[in-house]
């Protein structure tokens, strides 16, 4: 059977254009004990995958050129010599960026029994989903009732983190950018502040009329100015938990960062970054929890789904272009 | 009985000037019942008073002008109406930046018995020996073999985290100026790295050569290029404990902050500020540890001593020149 897959040629600097990704074609070789087959029907598209184009190992290997890229995926099983899947079981993995993944029975899971689309596990119930849940109740350590700003709110991850906190938060604030972004947040109850031609001054007051008390949680996505304008707008003790900084993934030389990390100690602030992957074994508690919610249609879940695997790599662009809505998917 | 006092008449901008101070003179009341006369003996001058003079309410609230300053200070009981305060009696208390205090019985401390000199509770066994021990011990959760930068490693409270860190940790590596400072630190077994003359590109490579495998905690000090470089070097989950940052308080202007924050994502780091007020009520345990450690001479603090209440202003002022050696005093 022949897979086809996505490969990149080089490590870009700055945004990465097209042409560093090559569709590729290679047979696969017969199963071996233990290998699973799987036709793969969804593929996600993340963020923090720019970090591993960047040919220096961070928090995460590298992509090796010229191989198969990595990433979520959910598929079905077409063939297998594991005992424990058969034909036809949906399975998530991480042999993503192609048509058809070969791999090993241990580094498959199945999916969880809840009554949601499959897609979901890749997004409110896969990795987003569990890195809001993560970053507000394990890094920020969120009480009931706390002040809680959200960056890059409309995203995959932050538009699942406001719902969260506003499920058990007092004021949440959620940063945007365009007016049906906006608009979406405050129809979930969510305090929406615009960061377009905003400087950081100006960012600041924005947020300061939208919640007078201070923050006692930020959630952390972009960096750059909205950080800036988030570090004054701390209360005392406050968390900030840093989930990604995709302002800064396409920098070619570095940017100056905030002139005010001198609140983290004027307001005894935690910043703490954390990799949603070293959490992963509570991933049944974020089921349990989050699970319900999402089966009840209580959690309005986004996705900007492109179709066809050669439309991948323009469904990684439109993370950094702002444009995608909730989670950027592919459909194969 | 009169009372010489220092107070500010403006809040400086910038690095304040001696035209700011004045030393004034009133004579004080009779005591009231429960209030306790104290002939001041030591004065401390700390870092931290600079944000007290800066008009605005930060984790502490600002001096007001024209009144007597504060700080810690050491004296004796020379008259009270404090049954647990008798004539003679050795205390502490903020009432410092004067020669004769008068406070509540309430407002004393009477001093701990150890073996040592007097002024060592405003130093080794006070507020910077137990900012040390704080930063250390209970935001950074040092534990055994840790490696450890310290900057402002020379500094009343640097100079006492290198020796605490030295005492239970691998690697410590401090960070100073000039050439006896560094001398010093290496007398102690510490490695030190000058900051002089190197921006933060060679400072994070003079750091990964005196610990090319990074650091587990930093203890940050002063902000700046320093900070900038001790991102460069940290190990997967260090701790940053940010006790003060003395290189931002005399900045008229804000001016860009580290360019490489992403480290706090990249590295699982937490960044955590603190201030050693709010942990006081473990300085008995701090005390049980570094009293024996320091009279049995296993500690060596620096102090560097003025003579005279009229010379506190320049004492404070030799805080921001860095020619002070280990805790500044003024001795009466």
């Amino acid at each position: 059977m022949q897979s086809r897959y996505y490969t990149i040629t080089e490590y870009p600097e700055g945004l990465p254009g097209e042409e560093i990704f090559r569709l590729r074609e290679e047979a696969l070789p017969e199963l071996n004990q233990g290998e699973v087959r799987v036709r793969n029907t969804w593929l996600s598209v993340d963020p923090y995958m720019r970090g591993r184009m960047s040919g220096v190992r961070t928090y995460i290997d590298p992509f090796e050129l010229n191989m198969p890229l990595e990433g979520a995926a959910i598929g079905e099983v077409v063939e297998s010599r594991d005992e424990r899947f058969k034909m036809g079981d949906k399975v998530r993995h991480m042999a993503g960026w192609r048509d058809i993944a070969q791999l090993k029975g241990d580094e498959l899971e199945p999916l969880p029994g809840h009554q949601v689309p499959e897609q979901a596990y890749l997004g409110v119930l896969g990795m987003p989903g569990m890195t809001a849940w993560t970053g507000l109740n394990r890094i920020a350590e969120m009480k009931e009732g706390a002040n809680v700003l959200v960056s890059a709110a409309s995203g995959a991850v932050g538009s699942l983190a406001v719902q969260l906190a506003k499920a058990k938060g007092g004021q949440v604030v959620g940063i945007a950018g365009s007016q049906d972004k906006l608009d979406w947040l405050e129809s979930r109850g969510v305090t929406a502040v615009s960061y377009r031609d905003r400087n950081a001054r100006e960012l600041t007051e924005a947020l300061q009329d939208a919640c007078p008390d201070g923050f006692d949680i930020y959630y952390e996505n972009v960096g750059g100015v909205v950080l800036e304008a988030a570090l004054n707008c701390l209360r005392t003790y406050a968390r900030i938990a840093v989930c990604g900084m995709i302002a800064r993934y396409n920098d070619e030389q570095p940017v100056p960062g905030p002139s005010n990390i001198a609140n983290i100690l004027i307001k005894r602030a935690r910043m703490e970054g954390f990799i949603v992957f070293e959490h992963w074994n509570h991933y049944t508690t974020f089921l349990d929890e989050v699970g319900p919610l999402v089966e009840r249609g209580e959690i309005d879940y986004r996705e900007t789904v492109e179709q066809g695997l050669e439309r991948t790599p323009a469904a990684f662009f439109k993370l950094f272009e702002g444009s995608n809505r909730g989670k950027m998917l592919v459909k194969l």
